[in-house]
Formats: structure tokens, sequence, C-alpha cells
């Protein structure tokens, strides 16, 4: 599980049987009558599944009655409110932030094999370049292969569908992710993802356990260091960490540290802020409130930033190193990032999957800043990443 | 192989024993003592290798006269010969039809497991925004896995090596690359890359035959299609082609269509050319001038093209548009082109192999150019790709 892995339905939609054949060379289409019959949970095995469908307007909930969680107070449904929620308040605090009355743009779609999805993006605003805000929830079921590769080769949970003889896994994946890009040099990039996954025990091994699992982040692209903003967003993460458990922060900031590694250029792609996946050695109550106190956390660990550096004066010249880190956030997302690589490769509705990219970027040969600049300054906290608390 | 694989040292590098061992991590340098030692063909698994060392001038070749082909002759030698003279005159019409008096800077590396190479780039002049034109000549031993790799999964050739026994192989590898990205959006980009690839009987199989195989393509990626120089860029390739095979040109212009697919989008990145890899089943001797053939065409394809173009007025949408288009171009080096893949996996030098993504690029959420537009007919022939000549 990755950063915005099942961020788009597409993504989950191709851990689904079938997936990956129906899209091999593309196809910019292909049929997309609406199955919405009672497939929710139950397993489909060699049925090929549709590309998504465009909606007029979201649903009130993307999850059915018929056994995938509405109106049962599952952790399925609490999630799912709760990421609409803070997709609603984010998109809100970002728009009157940006202050230029440009409203973010709205793609709803569902899948006929179960759930759907809103994409949000503002482009082109005052303050912002390009913003992205997406949720996801899909469900459906999953081949043991894929079941595998999505759990990672870690597979510290894999007990359930590991077994030789492991049939179709059914699954459920919700999420929101998003890339916040603005104009402004010296106003940080931002990108979080928060996202709940479930299977059920395979068809074929009735009595191995329900998984659950949560993982996510909040992490902070900074083109200039400033001591006070990185200082803020990382004591923002600690304090939502704090309220749960002490080990989280210093944990999660490290893993964080660790996962956006551009292992190509021996540096981050940013200052981090928190990560972690595959978490579900804890009550599972207890993990919903930490995933919805990081989501919840988004808005004042980021706007106050904003609202500081969105008018700071600048040159060409921070233009143009601002632009050169945009292209180091481009090479981490195709090449390393494990959510839009995985997107990219099973097809699927691609303009949600690379609107975390900028809107644009630059590579320059052989540009390395010299010793005692602050673009050398931030380079080097990229390749040796620094406390930035006191512990 | 693939269009630029092996065009830099590190990329041949990397499939030398240890190298990514020595590279986990990154590392930007490393103990870099040259070993000159006669190791051009002999075995040596488990070795460890060091990354390429700057050195301040080209040597006359970079093959040895121990064994590596140096003084015979052989069409290693011819092929390196043919390489660099081509790298100087391409750079010469480049710097000229440039005008402003802007000049490759050059970067020559050697590496202590044997051969070298030759980055050239020239940045930010008048007519180009970023041309890069390598040469590397690479020998050594690599493990049977990355040979394997190497040969991609048709593996065609792959009698000597494949069997289960099968021990390091001693090979050579000599390459030059090149992408060219003007300033003007009607102006084409130009890649071109031409390799010549042998390898000797794995240790534990001296019976088996020495092999060796040629690969290359020159293709065109403009902004908008002027069929006066899409037709002229085709019909120089299919000129050089014709001289040799009449199954030439029709099956690498397909070839190159199928290689430069961005599958996600459904899109080439570009209009084509030509393409060919694993190429063995011809005369040696005349796949070598076939090769060549090849890389003198480069001039008489795209420079008539450049003078044309390079002062075509144009307005801030038109460049928008080439700016979309050069981020189909990260696209596809970052994600497909196995040469930039394996290069970025296993290490190297960093900036030769990225040296071919534009200096700029754009990402614009869900942008379709309107029916009817010079932008949507660009789009369509990349989408579905066109005999440029009446055959």
């Amino acid at each position: 599980m990755a950063p915005s892995l099942l961020t788009t339905p597409s993504q989950a939609l191709a851990l689904a049987p079938g997936a990956a054949a129906s899209r091999v060379g593309g196809g910019g289409g292909g049929g997309s009558a609406r199955r919405r019959g009672a497939l929710g949970m139950r397993v489909r095995a060699s049925v090929a599944i549709e590309k998504e469908t465009p909606e007029s307007e979201p649903p009130p909930t993307f999850l059915r009655e018929d056994g995938s969680g509405a109106g049962s107070g599952s952790v399925r449904e609490r999630f799912e409110a709760m990421i609409r929620r803070v997709q609603g308040e984010v998109c809100a605090a970002l728009e009157e932030a940006d202050g230029s009355g440009a409203r973010f743009v709205e793609d709803v779609w569902s899948r006929p094999g179960g759930g759907g999805g809103i994409s949000r993006v503002l482009q082109d605003g005052r303050v912002f370049e390009k913003a992205g805000v997406n949720v996801s929830v899909v469900y459906g079921v999953m081949p043991p292969d894929a079941y595998r590769a999505a759990k990672g080769e870690a597979g510290k949970n894999g007990a359930a569908a590991d077994g030789p003889k492991a049939g179709p896994v059914p699954f459920f994946a919700a999420g929101i992710s998003s890339v916040l890009h603005p104009k402004n040099p010296f106003a940080p990039t931002l990108h979080f993802n928060y996202r709940y996954f479930e299977t059920d025990a395979p068809k074929d091994a009735p009595g191995a356990p329900r998984q659950w699992w949560f993982g996510g982040g909040t992490d902070l692209t900074p083109s200039y260091i400033i001591e006070e903003d990185v200082k803020h967003f990382h004591s923002v993460q600690k304090q939502a960490c704090d309220k749960f458990d002490p080990s989280f922060y210093p944990r999660f900031k490290k893993w964080c540290d660790d996962y956006f590694y551009i292992k190509h250029r021996n540096e981050r792609r940013g200052l981090g802020g928190i990560f972690f996946d595959d978490l579900n050695d804890y009550d599972q109550e207890m993990l919903l409130n930490f995933a919805t106190e990081c989501a919840d956390s988004v808005v004042p660990a980021y706007i106050p930033i904003i609202e500081r550096r969105k008018d700071t004066p600048f040159t060409e010249e921070h233009k143009a190193w601002q632009q050169l880190r945009r292209g180091r956030y481009v090479e981490f997302n195709l090449v390393y990032d494990r959510g839009t690589t995985f997107g990219l490769k099973t097809g699927g509705r691609i303009e949600s999957i690379l609107v975390s990219l900028p809107l644009t970027a630059r590579w320059q040969y052989d540009h390395t800043p010299e010793e005692g600049t602050e673009e050398r300054k931030l380079l080097d906290a990229c390749i040796n990443p620094k406390e930035w608390l006191d512990l």
C-alpha cells in the first residue's frame, strides 16, 4: 500500500479479476453498460470489469445496503463519511485561501462492480497553481496475486490469503488523496492521503479471519526552508500523533523520510511529515480516530503557512528553483510512488491519477546549487533528513 | 535493449556483478580509485564496481589493447569510431543551426572496469532549449540475470547464456544517444540512438557461440503537424533503409510506432520514425554499414526542418501546447523507456540518463484539444499512427 494507492476507483478496480486483461492496449472508453446488480461482496471470478462511468452528481454514499456496509454504522461507513467531510472542508479552506473566486471543479464517477469516487481540482487560481483533492470508495473481489501485491512484499498481515489454494479475495478500499501546488516559491507543496482497507476470507477458506488496515500520511515539500513553517507543520503532525501513542510521531516521521526517497538522486522529495502503512496492530476504533485526527490536521497544519507565504515577493531565480524541485516531484511520482505506478500500469482514470503532477516542472542539466545558498540548504535537508522538533 | 539503454557508462556498468549492491542507497560518489588492470574480458565474479570517474579530456579510444578490441579493425573499434565521429558532426551542425555562439559543454568519464563515455549538452541556446548528445563504450562482465534482462523477454538470441548453469557473461556495449528539444513550438524534438552489443560465451560454457546485435532508431516528436516536415523526415529514414533492404522501412517504422507508446494514455509520444532492436539476422558488416547510414542521416533529416521552423512566430497557446506534449515526453521516458528506467534502477550518472528530459514541461488537468484544431490533429496522429509516405 502506498500514499496514493486506491485513491482512484481504477486503482482498486484494477485489482478485480479480468481488469488487467480488459485494459491491455489502453483504449479510451470501451463498453460501459452499468451493472448495478448485487455484486458487492460476492466472488466474481473471471468477470471483466468495465471502466468507471461518469456521474452527474455525488451519491449520498458509495456503499450499498446489500452487504457492502451502508446503514450499518460500520468502520467502512464512518470512514467514507469522514473522507467526504474532509474533502469538503479542505476544498473550502483552499478556495478561501486562494481568494480569487476560483472554485474546485468536480468529477464524479461510479464503477459497475461497486463504489465510485469524486475528484476535485482547482487549477490556475491566484494562490494555487494546481490543487487536487480526490476521494474514492471501491469494493469487489481481487485475485490472490493482486492481494499479495497490494499488501507489499512484507506481507505481515498475509495469513488469510497467502495459502497456495487461496481464491479471489473480497475487498473494500476507501481513501482521500490530495496534492496542493501553490504558485509562490516560498509556499510549500502539500500531499496527504488517508485510506482504509478490508479483505474478507477468500471464498475457499471460510474459516480465515477478516482483515483490515489503515494507511496514510501528510508531507510537506517546500522549495525553501522557512524554519517557522516546517516546525509548525511537523508540530501539528506530532500533536495529532501524540493524542494516540507517543511512539507514533518518531516512528511515522522516519517512515515518511524513508518512503519519499528518490533513490536515483539520493534525495527525499521534500521535508517529510508522517507516513504509515498496513497499520492494524492497534484497536480498530482507535486507528479510525487517529486517521480522522490526521486528516483533520491538514487545514491547521497547512493553511497558516499558505496565508503567510502566498504573497511573498520572489525573483525569477526563486521560481526556477521551485520548478527544478517540481521536476523532482514528477520523478518521485512517476518512478517510485507505488500508487501512481500501480495505477498507470493497470489503467483507469489517468487524469485523476496524474493530478498529483505539478502544472509545470523543469530539468536543467547538471544543476547543483552553490554552497551556502538557500537552495543548497534545502537540498542538504532532502539528502540528510533533519529532526525539526525537540523530541 | 531499448533506445537509450547502454548509452551511458553507468547503464552498462550496472550490468556488472556487484554493481547493484554497491549502489543501494544511492550515494553521491563513493570510492573511485581507478583500476586500469587487464580486466577487459576476464570474468570477475563478485567484484564491486565503483562509479564512473570524471576525466579531463576524451581519450583517442575507450578500447584497450588487452583484448577489448583496440587496434584490431574489429566491429567494436569501427563502431566506436563511427559514433564518436557522428557525435562531433551532429554537435557541430546543431551549434551552427543554433547560431547564438552557444557551445556544447562536454563531460568525459571512464569506468574502472573498462570503457567510458562523453556527454555533450547545449542548454538554453537561441534555437535549442536543451540538446544532449552522448556516446559511451563499455565492457566487462555481467551476471546471467542481467544478461537476460538486457536481452528482453523475447530472448531470441538467448541460446548461449540461458541455460541453468550459465555464469557471468563478458559483454561489450557501445552507443550514441541524443535528444534535441528546440524552443520554437513548430520545431520538433528529435531523438536518435544507435548501439552495438556483443557477448562472449559464458565462462562455464566455452563452446557456446559469441553473439552480437545492433539496435537503434531515429524518431520525431513535433507539437504541430507540418506535413512537409514529417514527410521529409520519414523519407530520409526510408532512403537510409532502402539502401539495405526494402523491408526495413515499413518494418522499423511500425516497430517505432509500437515502441514509443504511452500505454496509460493510449498515445504515441510523437510521429515516429524508425526503431529496431536485437538485429543480428543479417551480415554483420551490412548492419554496421546500416547503423552508420542511419546515424549519418540525422543531420540531413533534421537540420533542414530546424532551419525552416526555428523562427516561426508563435503564441503563448502554441507554447503551452508544446509544454503539454513535453509532459508526455517525460511520462514516456520515466515510465516506459527501458534504457531510462533500467538506468534509474541501477544507479549511475543520473545527469546523463536524464538529459533526455526537456528543460520545461506541463501537466494540465483533463486537457483535451477541441475537434478541428491543429492540436487535436497532432493528438489524433499520436493515437492512430499514420503512413507518411506513399509506399
